[in-house]
Formats: structure tokens, sequence, C-alpha cells
């Protein structure tokens, strides 16, 4: 198989990290999302919604969408578990990774395509109205945020799971969204530093 | 156990619907998001990002997001399978099921809330051009979801899945939102009219 990978981009990370930490290896091929090769017949042909990452299975098959692909390495690889381990875990780790995706990252990538110069040729239209409406929107969910993690260690529990990937692929896209971090968030920072210390975030 | 619900709103129908197809009941508690009970302290103690629907336990925990609610429940009560039966259909299904999330009933909602006049109060600050700016991505994406339909009768294969229940949900938020569905999406019409005709559309 084959993982079509953007570098810096954010959801790409997010599988890099997934695989890192279950210690799996695949294939990258890289597409530079700032030459559009994301849009060339030949990777519209691999996911027609012209984005990435997307898996391609030795018989062909695609998937598309970071985190159906990495329910896929789960599936495969089911050590260390990072999908949570009973029913009332699993949908809690589906829960914040969720609250994540639409309450951080979701939130910073609006405010990175609706008012940063590069992404104008990306994200049309822009729309900066939208941009600046989402700001306030990180600060907000992060206060809760920092409010639960004072409570425990990783954001769905006692364990690494694959919602502290999205909050540290998150946060980290804050600083090109240049949306900085209150000091106040202080079990947000202690999280943040955490999840940067281990040997998956340099994926 | 509980699960409040919202009546008409597209998230709370969602895991109606999927229990419903499970056939599984559960007590009701209506949340009037017309009368903003949404944003009272009781509501707010259940869910701090003030949304429905949120499920509780009989011992006091909270889920929320519809999909990790569904999740639940398909721990549970696994027969009939609606997030996949192995590695790669449970892939595939998520895959769809994140696909109309963020192509369809996600566009759609972002047009309605910045575009519908019912919404002034609850969509601070309504941004119109980000909702003109949705109405296109719609049928962009169900002109691809229109081919897919091609070659099968459910989106994620030849099984009734979450992922359906997302497209139809998204579906029939598309008229609240004043969007047309064309004519000449035939495969998306049959789809969407397979769906509806199911008992648990009317959950």
């Amino acid at each position: 198989m084959k993982l079509y990978d953007a570098g810096r981009a954010p959801n790409p990370r997010r599988v890099r990290i997934f695989l890192a930490e279950k210690g799996v290896s695949v294939a990258l091929v890289p597409i530079d999302l700032g030459k559009f090769e994301h849009r060339t017949p030949a990777y519209v042909a691999v996911n027609p919604l012209q984005r990435t990452p997307a898996l391609e299975l030795d018989d062909g098959t695609v998937l598309t969408e970071s985190i159906a692909i990495c329910r896929y390495f789960e599936e495969l690889h089911p050590e260390p578990p990072l999908f949570g381990t009973d029913a009332l875990s699993r949908a809690t780790v589906e829960m914040w990774q969720r609250r994540l995706e639409f309450g951080l990252l979701g939130v910073v990538a609006e405010v990175f395509r609706h008012l940063h110069p590069a992404m104008a040729q990306m994200e049309i239209p822009q729309v900066p109205a939208w941009g600046e409406a989402n700001k306030p929107k990180v600060l907000s969910f992060l206060s809760l945020v920092d409010r639960e993690l004072g409570a425990r260690e990783f954001i769905a529990g006692d364990r690494f799971s694959v919602a502290d990937i999205t909050g540290l692929v998150g946060l980290d896209f804050m600083k090109p969204a240049k949306i900085a971090l209150p000091d106040e968030f202080a079990n947000v920072r202690r999280w943040h530093a955490a999840l940067a210390a281990r040997p998956s975030a340099q994926a």
C-alpha cells in the first residue's frame, strides 16, 4: 500500500503521527499542494475530492479521510489501542476526536484559509469576515479543553488516543493561523508540551 | 439513560434514525432550541458546548457528538451492524460518513445558518458571503455522490450504514436551506427515495 502525503498540511500529519504511534511504516507518495499537485488528473483519479491524505491499497482500493485511514490501521494493528478499548472508551475517544476536530482543528483551519494571503489561490472565495468570526471560537473552545485537562492526563482519559493527535495538530496549526495560545491555559500548555515531546510528533 | 433531543434539528435526528434502525428505545428529553433551552444552566451542565444531542448514562456520564453516541449504541447492540463488519468496510463506512458530513450535511448547515433569517439570533455573526460560498459546494459534492451511487445500492457498499443516515439527513436539510436537488442527479434521487421510505426515516 502507499500513502499520498502532503508535508506540513495538518491532515496528512495526523496520519503520520498515528502510524508512528503504531510503529507502522507505509510508503509515502509526496503531493505538493503548493504546486497544485492535488488537482492533477492523476491525483483526482485517486481522490476526486482533491484532498490529502489518501491511502491506496495493493488492489487499488482508495481510502480517504484521515480518521478513516487511522481506523483502518487500528483494525490491522490493534496495539497500542488508539480508539479506545471498550464501549464507553471508544465512544469517549470518538467524542473528543470530533470535539477537537470541530472545535479546534477545523476552526483554526477556517481562520488560516480565509485570512492567510498564501491561501488566496486555494480557498476561493476567501471570506475574511468568516476567518475573523472563527478566531474567538478557538479560544472559547480551548477554555473548555483547559478545564477538562485539569482532571486527567490525556483528553479522552488516562490513555493517549487519536483524539490527542487531533489536539496536537490543531494546536500546532494555530501558529501559521496567527492565533496565540493565552498563557492562562496552563493545562493545555502542559498537554501540548507532553504531546510535542513524544517521538511521534516529529512524524 | 436518557437522550437530550431537539426535534427537527439534523444531528438529533441522526441519532433517532440510528436507534430506530437498531430497534433500540431510549427515553427522550426534549430541548427546545427555539426557546434557547440549550443555553440554560441546566443544559450547559450537561453539554458545555450547548449542542444537541447528548446522551446521559445512568451514572451521570455524558456523551455528546451524534456519531460518538451512535458508536456507543453500535457497541452495545451490534446487530444490525451500521459501522461496517471488517477492517476495510469499517474504514469505508467511516470515510463515507465523514465525506457526507463534511461535503453535504455540514455544508448545507453553513448555508442554512448564515443565510436563513431564523438563524440570525443563533449564529452570531451571520456571514452571508460564507453562506453563499457554500451553495455551489453542495452541488459539486453531490455530483460525486451521484457517480458513486451508479455502482451500488448504498453509499458505503451493499449494506445500509450510518453513512446513509448522514446522507438522508443532509439531503432533507437542503429544503430549509433552500437548495434544490437538480433533476439530473438520478442516482441521488433513487437513493434518497429508498432511505426516506425506510420506517426509521420517520424517527
